[in-house]
């Protein structure tokens, strides 16, 4: 037997052992909070049903960027430790949802109210003085706030050695600041209701191939302190598997089962998302295609015949199944990083049963 | 001569150390943005001009929390590491006045537009789709999240030994979290119109006196491995003086004149802030007067009438005096403290200064 073999990792397990962490944090900082004032309540309420879910999939790239490339004394001494730094993502993904869904003016969120409705409901139910929408917005504002400041509070306290954390810090940082541009980026494309292809691309890469894939395995690549060579082949893996993971979103941001996905149908041509798509739909459509779909995009009372509408043009234009196409090559391109990553077969097995459960979803 | 002996420090040196600091982190961090796209360019623009102007105390109670205290080995040799790390409370205080403006509904702020209408007006002049105040909100949020991240990253980033920034670390979680924590009580008070006078002081210590005055200066403190007794007594000093600084800003916001503070006059009138000073008034008023100032509080099309109205009843329910007179409380508190702590003559000197720039100002 090995002594030094960490725990059998699969993804129900994980997702239990950053649950345990995502939990206790919580528990903690409610006590922080009730002893500044009971009134704080409603804010730790409300997070802890927003993180009761998730994929836990930033997390779980942490995990296997280190596990996949850790010395072999440090697996079981570092396993759990890791853990708790990589459950600090799951707070900087709160603080992106929370903010993200005042920003898009969204009304749900894993099939729960978004946390700017749950304190505009607060507000109007007790008829408090003022806009219940602009209570809202800044109670969700603070809720994000707090998450972002306790993901690296989270990450840096972890038990692991100092030199492992140093190395971390500055792919920590700037992860955050891609993970902010690229929603800037994205609000600004939907403001000038973009539909440049290079454009939409970049979005993708800052929102979501970088921030969800590439950026947590180079954190947890550096908690290893793994190789150029290592970090290379994760950048190459993170942002083909990165921006599949955005086109599967995409693809269900409109032809989603609300049921699954816990957004209503089609949110994302109520919102007037300039995704990938979108643009592609933009680069085939007739001129009275173009000019329906630019009627739905950002539609704030579209209907289920809108929906259907939107799905039509989507569907006749070519644009879904290119984008099917795309992700099928982001995939192959994500298998082929993995083919020669100098990362153990554990690690690879693992991250190629992550590009099964970043693309091919239906949450 | 001392060749330990760190620089003369008066506050105008002070200031201009802040600033060089400031200046390099926004110019890198501008950078990095452009890297990603030239489209961020605004982002970074509107910052700049917000960061070149402020009073740098939570710098300055941080910075002398550490030299009032430190090995006298320890003066020269981490007095700019120190000064760097003290930078990094400018972008938290960055992060709340931008997140602050928007939930106030503030336009201004340092006498120039607060960040959410500068991108605001850009959506305007630039006639893209959507409504321009919720894109405005939406870079907003985005902005203060940025100097958010950049806090904690500037503060570590600081060549100071580890030792010394992990202990100064859960102090500056704690300080981050009763931040958030006094302004979401802030908000909640003025929406449920609270006149409460044990509330609007639970309010000025945590949004305020913790987060101004007691926590740099523990910052500070910490990093040099300060006595538990130094602690105590910054917590003396502290609380004391952040209420009297909190008074100070509250008589300000009625009774300032807006040439000197940058916001338009009776802006906390407007804002319907339930300072101290106003839960006095209402402790004192006639029921008639009460019904003028509850009018008057939140209203948002205020007019100088309006403000003339609402400084006659502070002035005649005696509010605005027993305000100054809890602020000569706190002032006289801030000295007894200061008189007794385990600190350095030149530590003393410098924080009798803070006492008088925090509450004897005019801006």
């Amino acid at each position: 037997m090995n002594v030094n073999a960490p725990p059998a990792m699969d993804s129900d397990a994980f997702r239990a052992g950053i649950q345990l962490v995502v939990d206790r944090v919580n528990s903690q900082e409610a006590g922080n909070l009730a002893a500044i004032s009971p009134d704080l309540a409603p804010l730790m309420d409300s997070l802890v049903a927003l993180m009761s879910g998730g994929k836990r999939l930033r997390p779980a790239f942490c995990y296997w960027g280190w596990r996949s490339v850790a010395a072999e004394a440090d697996l079981a001494a570092h396993h759990a430790a890791v853990l708790e730094a990589a459950a600090g993502l799951e707070f900087l993904q709160a603080c992106a949802l929370i903010h993200d869904d005042v920003m898009d003016g969204s009304d749900t969120r894993r099939g729960l109210p978004a946390a700017h409705r749950v304190f505009e409901g607060i507000h109007a139910e007790a008829k408090w003085v003022g806009q219940a929408p602009m209570f809202g917005i800044g109670a969700a504002i603070l809720l994000g706030d707090l998450c972002l400041s306790w993901a690296d509070q989270v990450f840096l306290a972890a038990p692991l050695p100092t030199e492992a954390l140093q190395r971390a810090k500055p792919i920590f940082d700037v992860m955050r600041t891609e993970l902010m541009a690229g929603q800037y980026l994205d609000l600004l494309e939907q403001a000038r209701s973009n539909t440049s292809l290079e454009r939409a691309h970049t979005v993708v890469r800052y929102k979501s191939a970088k921030y969800t894939i590439e950026r947590p395995l180079h954190l947890g690549a550096a908690l290893a302190g793994a190789s150029n060579a290592a970090m290379q082949a994760f950048t190459d893996y993170g942002l083909a598997l990165g921006e599949a993971f955005q086109l599967r979103d995409d693809v269900l941001g409109v032809f989603g089962d609300p049921a699954q996905t816990g957004k209503p149908a089609g949110d994302d041509i109520r919102e007037g998302k300039r995704t990938v798509m979108v643009s592609l739909a933009y680069a085939n459509a007739s001129l009275s295609e173009k000019a329906t779909m630019t009627g739905l995009l950002g539609k704030h009372d579209l209907d289920a015949n809108d929906v259907a509408t939107a799905r039509e043009i989507l569907t006749s234009t070519g644009a879904l199944a290119q984008t099917e196409i795309l992700i099928e090559q982001g995939i192959t391109s994500a298998y082929d990083a993995l083919r020669d990553a100098p990362i153990s077969e554990e690690g690879r097995s693992a991250l190629a049963d992550l590009i099964e459960a970043s693309t091919r979803r239906a949450t």
